[in-house]
């Protein structure tokens, strides 16, 4: 591996138009010289026979759909992918692939990329989608970092950027303390319109990186780190295009004149909204979203503990403080190791030897650091009027310090950019993007996840973490685990960082995460969400009783897409066409470059 | 009307095995010479031509195949309904129709009750009926009152009585604040068995009445009025039996060997739960419930103001106070004259006219009970140890004080039997039937609920106040409002009480409700939830864009269930068998003696 120390050269200083990131966050990191994401250094390659078509249509007619596309939506509106696949993540390139792709970038990619700028334009697109037989594949912003990013499960599927053009706060409020949004609009968007009106009263719940999309993150079930991060928990009503055109509204939203699509999400009759979240039944071009209450106050804090072993006890102690809400935020158990490499410097200024960073040196780094040495760090926040924080704070404290050693870290030690004010950030509701720099940690880094999800239980946590320390150090991994606790679960979030450019430990870190996958599922634990990749895998771990739910889901999936056209495979489920079994290894295994699979 | 002063020949102190409700209440309700319901006076009538059977096969054909059921089941757990219809709410009765019913008992009237033990004896029901082609209408206990009882929507339908054999507590898990029921587990069930087993710091939250099914309530997405007050976002995983006879779990519940099913509800790919309420998409046979801890402490507080202008105001004091969570449970406003009623004394001790009970004559009424005069009651709950009460409490008392003559009531200036005490063991999660008293506000009482929702704003309290008065006085019903405010919306909940055995008084309490719906979609309200009789014409309000929902609800109905046999017109929702124009009045009327119009 090549050690990157300078690479300030290639910090995008672009126009944030459509990254969902303002513009002065990069000017400042420039002027500071400091990246928040390093980014990659090799030119994009040259490509061969673009753009590159789907399974199942003859080139020449794939163009021409394309054309009677761009008649319909205007040319400038339909871009074909036939040009180098340049890292499109807040710069003013297309959504055409995954910029921290674990296969080859031509695997998961693109055939064109088509812009909406309504919901009729969506509409239309798949109905166009029906006539030619063509896959679509819908992204709101395309972040989903270390699941996928904007890259479409089918090659050559057409993805649809719902978010350049669709990018409308459509309303803001105040009485309802909700929203109404388009899925171009960001997290950090919607905090600066919420600033710019003057609501000081209305919060929103940010996820670790804030350019992300509301609705796409919703949709996707990620979590925020205030008392309202089950973001889609907190959801009320959806727009969805179904796969063949119609349009609905759910909840309250199916009924004319309403005022309460986004106070009350379930409406009349069955409850629909759950079958659009992590599926392919219906493309979401609106969604309105429940907005926290200003809380009265709020006091960020943090905790250290001393030992790995430390784990079991203290995840005893946090279940019942974050059951009842005396830990009234997403609790995050973070360990050192990523707290190291969240500062931003790379693995190599503290290692060089091959195999997993010894855990001395990590200590030793850790122990320069302001936060001193520690193996766990709790990440906490404490919201409410001073005489109510003081009171959860007290309970908090006492619970904690049983743990020998346990230290409270006061903040006005810590140095302005020190990773525990993202933290801090992030848990009152401030978009950020500091989380982002451990993935500086080796060069040309990217990364992936893998969160399985247990009960708030000490046994759980240790055969959870023993599991991944385990198979991380068969594969000469670093490993990086966050326990974060949603309210009666945890996901354990552990993102494998690796060099996009190296072959070998791309290859390693996606055979790690099998076998992460795999000897969960063993143990009762399935992951709350996946790459693109694994959901063949992940979702052939969910296979009760025959794998009834999977069938259940293709029911579904063949009654809602006759045609099959809508992200095929995404989270494994598979339309009839392409469900064969001589195919399901090429399934498995990554669709290849010379085809889907799709029977013609 | 005939008055009936002395019911308590008929109090039932009969077994309460199947009641969901502890014989020794019952005991105690006699021994005060109470009633906590009075039942109704006349003898129940000789039927003619009974069974009923079901529209589409032939008479000999199903008594075979009732015959076939037994063989399976055991004779003895098929149940022909052949006898006189008895209510059996409390009673050892049959589920074979709606005691409170609007219509004829013969018309919603089940042609036999079965009674499976296991899921695998609901699969193989649900099997006979795809073969026979025999619509079958689960029920968990059958309580449901307002809102159409343990009825079928068609007529003959075999109503599957899961509550009476399935009614095991398969888990409480203390250290994850859960459990894991059947459904015929009722509130006052699951509330012993967790005071049995000493778990002093587990809650439930029950809703009005505590004598029904923990599962049936979520799933018809019911309330109670503890902060875990909507039932369904506070389930987590259920078992389905889908309509084809195959058995699913959903989120965690599909991963063999998991812990998790009942602490994280949404696991990998689509979340299905939500289609299974208020529908008939499947029969629920387990659900995973979470408890709530057990606050610390709660205190109980009544506010009373004066004039029924206070209305508007008072719910713009309430909104940001219940968003912002210092009213911490389902906060609830109810209209003086429903406070009159919960006395549980006839409506004649007052007023023997006709039309609706003048207004001078309730506040003449309410000024000789201890609460005292008023037009609205605020009943409430804080929750937590003292110091935190207080501050909640302080700013509670604050901003209700706004409001010119508003009274703190003191509790200790309360008889132990009023209603007031009934509100405060409902929010502290302690099961109650005393609600059920009002009914008694006519003889042979009934009563059938209008429950619109809209978000917690004066301006729409007052509109749907307005409404609901006018259609009242104009079919001469006493007006019953009650605000009860979820956490953005409120549901005004207005509980029409009428003489069963007076038609008259029944056509127009039902032709009341049905202006009463129509009317408030006009102006954008539509209904949570409603009775069997008004699915339709509450479902046919949720029309937005050509009744696209209602399309895509019966998309779903014709994949899960081709022969249409569960619980067909559920929700408005009629499988494609029993969908042709020429029946859609039949339906929309109720459906008639001879015939349910299904195509044969």
């Amino acid at each position: 591996m090549g050690v990157q120390e300078e690479a300030s050269s290639v910090v995008p200083v672009l126009p944030a138009k459509h990254s969902g990131i303002p513009q002065y966050l990069f000017e400042k990191a420039t002027a500071a010289k400091k990246t928040i994401f390093k980014g990659r250094t090799k030119p994009a390659k040259q490509r061969q026979r673009v753009p590159v078509v789907p399974q199942g249509i003859e080139r020449d007619a794939f163009i021409a759909a394309l054309e009677e596309l761009g008649g319909q939506l205007g040319k400038e509106n339909v871009e074909v992918n036939d040009k180098p696949l340049v890292d499109g993540w807040y710069m003013e390139h297309p959504n055409t692939h995954d910029m921290m792709t674990i296969l080859d970038e031509e695997e998961f990619v693109a055939s064109a990329v088509v812009y909406p700028s309504t919901t009729e334009e969506v509409q239309s697109i798949v109905q166009w989608a029906n006539k030619h037989k063509i896959p679509i594949f819908p992204i709101s912003m395309g972040r989903n970092l270390g699941y996928g990013g904007a890259a479409p499960r089918v090659r050559g599927s057409v993805v649809i950027d719902l978010g350049r053009r669709m990018n409308r706060i459509l309303d803001i409020n105040p009485e309802d303390y909700t929203c109404l949004v388009e899925p171009g609009v960001s997290y950090y968007g919607l905090y600066e319109a919420i600033k710019e009106r003057g609501y000081d009263h209305l919060w929103i719940d940010v996820p670790d990186l804030g350019g992300g999309s509301v609705i796409g993150n919703a949709v996707d079930r990620g979590v925020g780190y205030t008392p309202y991060g089950d973001h889609w928990a907190c959801h009320s009503g959806l727009e969805v295009v179904l796969p063949t055109g119609e349009v609905i509204r759910t909840g309250m939203g199916a009924l004319p004149g309403n005022n309460t699509w986004q106070t009350f999400p379930y409406g009349f009759g069955p409850f629909s909204d759950g079958i659009f979240s992590q599926s392919n039944y219906g493309i979401v071009t609106k969604m309105g979203m429940t907005l926290m209450p200003n809380p009265g106050g709020y006091e960020g804090f943090m905790y250290t503990f001393p030992k790995e072993e430390d784990l079991a006890p203290l995840i005893d102690i946090i279940r019942p403080l974050r059951i009842s809400m005396i830990l009234e935020n997403v609790a995050q158990l973070r360990h050192v190791t990523q707290s190291v490499a969240a500062r931003g410097i790379p693995r190599s200024k503290f290692y060089s030897g091959s195999g997993p960073i010894p855990m001395d040196i990590v200590h030793k780094a850790a122990a320069e650091q302001p936060v001193g040495d520690h193996s766990w760090g709790y990440y906490g926040m404490c919201y409410g009027p001073e005489h109510i924080r003081k009171h959860k704070l007290a309970i908090i404290d006492a619970e904690f310090k049983k743990i020998p050693g346990a230290r409270k870290i006061d903040p006005k030690s810590l140095p302005e950019d020190e990773y525990y004010f993202a933290r801090e950030r992030v848990a009152a509701g401030i978009p950020d993007i500091h989380e982002l720099r451990w993935v500086n940690w080796t060069p040309n880094g990217a990364h992936i996840a893998f969160s399985p999800v247990s009960p708030i239980r000490g046994t759980d946590a240790t055969a959870l973490n023993d599991l991944g320390r385990r198979i991380h150090d068969k594969y000469g991994i670093d490993f990086f685990p966050a326990f974060i606790v949603g309210l009666r679960e945890m996901h354990l979030i552990v993102e494998i960082v690796f060099d996009r450019d190296d072959p070998e430990r791309k290859k390693a870190a996606l055979d790690c995460l099998r076998d992460l996958v795999e000897e969960a599922a063993k143990l009762g634990y399935g992951e709350y969400r996946t790459h693109l990749v694994l959901m063949d895998q992940v979702a052939g771990t969910y296979n009760w009783n025959d794998s009834a739910l999977m069938k259940f889901n293709e029911k579904l999936k063949d009654a809602l897409d006759p045609n099959g056209i809508l992200a095929p495979g995404r989270c494994g489920i598979w339309p009839k066409r392409y469900r064969n079994r001589g195919w399901e290894m090429t399934r498995e295994s990554g669709v290849k470059s010379e085809g889907n699979g799709v029977e013609p």
